[in-house]
């Protein structure tokens, strides 16, 4: 079920470096190289594959921007903080 | 060293699906699921590592464009063909 703009909010106090807007939320990282980006992204490439709940994101070199909402329920659900405490959680363990 | 549009023009008749525009060449691909994409991604990427030349793309489910430019050079170079092969090449195979 879609979340409410308080509900988003609540939950991303709890996480570092995402905004909500245009009914999805985003966040971006910066990495040392191309290599450790795309090792990032194949850590969560598998969990997104396991939750069954897939980012879309963007990636030039060293950059990474990741975008989430649920495309059925029309914005942000809790799959999608879901999916962000995911990301949060490889990040942090890097 | 910049190729010209004509240059460019030629080069991208031999391959398949890509365009230029804005100083860069592009081309989408859709794949059946999320982790087809995220694979032919991998293979790309270890290519794109060894070549030092990297794409800007973006995935979503089982949708992936690539973006290729030669920031250096402010436009479209060889290394730029050349990548575009190697992805044709790993796409071919898939």
């Amino acid at each position: 079920m879609k979340l409410t703009e308080q509900q988003i909010e609540n939950a991303l106090k709890e996480l570092k470096g995402w905004e909500f807007g245009d009914d999805a939320i985003h966040t971006s990282f910066e990495f040392n190289n191309f290599k450790e980006a795309f090792s990032v992204m194949t850590r969560i490439a598998f969990e997104a594959e396991a939750q069954q709940h897939h980012p879309e994101w963007t990636n030039v070199y060293n950059e990474l921007s990741i975008t989430l909402s649920t495309h059925d329920a029309g914005g942000v659900t809790e799959k999608d903080i879901e999916m962000a405490k995911t990301i949060e959680d490889i990040i942090d363990a890097d």
